[in-house]
């Protein structure tokens, strides 16, 4: 159900984070989908896209660095964070990044 | 052979791709290896990142702003992009992005 975000005009921010999974499982998929849900919910959210293979990536779209710093510190969200670093991940980068333009290409429009 | 990019301290800038492909296959795959060999050799490539589930991501990163024109304008590039909007993508979105900060997780350091 992952698809391209409808982002609005630039400049808005992103946090890129590409990630490396261990191989334990032990309620990763869960918190993934329960973390994307409640990021969905937390003000200045603009969408989200993931997809892994080797390795994943999920950019998170937000509309200023205040929210994004806000997601970060979310208790259940620094939660997910320490778990992530215990078991779930052999490691990550978490990049901020501001957007400054943007380009679309739709077959359909 | 993906891996989590090596990108050194902010500020860098990178190109977030993200896109969905059609059904049609036609040389899809070489093409996407050969476009990745070919921006890595391109003056101020950094890195390049990429996974595709239900969508696919590949992020880019670069120096400067100046070395994603010439990659955007590279003309074995442009033919790519081209072949991309007629056959193999359905819809896509280029975001070109500063990245302001950066942090590392790696439990082998």
């Amino acid at each position: 159900m992952s698809l391209i975000s409808n982002t609005p005009k630039p400049p808005y921010y992103a946090v890129i984070f590409t990630s490396l999974r261990t191989n334990i499982e032990d309620g990763y998929g869960e918190m993934a989908n329960e973390m994307m849900a409640l990021a969905a919910i937390q003000p200045g959210f603009l969408g989200v896209e993931s997809a892994r293979e080797s390795i994943g990536i999920t950019v998170s779209y937000w509309e200023s660095l205040e929210a994004i710093k806000n997601w970060k510190s979310n208790p259940a969200h620094l939660q997910a964070q320490k778990l992530g670093k215990d078991k779930w991940y052999s490691a990550y980068t978490t990049r901020i990044v501001k957007v400054e333009k943007e380009y679309r290409f739709n077959e359909l429009l």
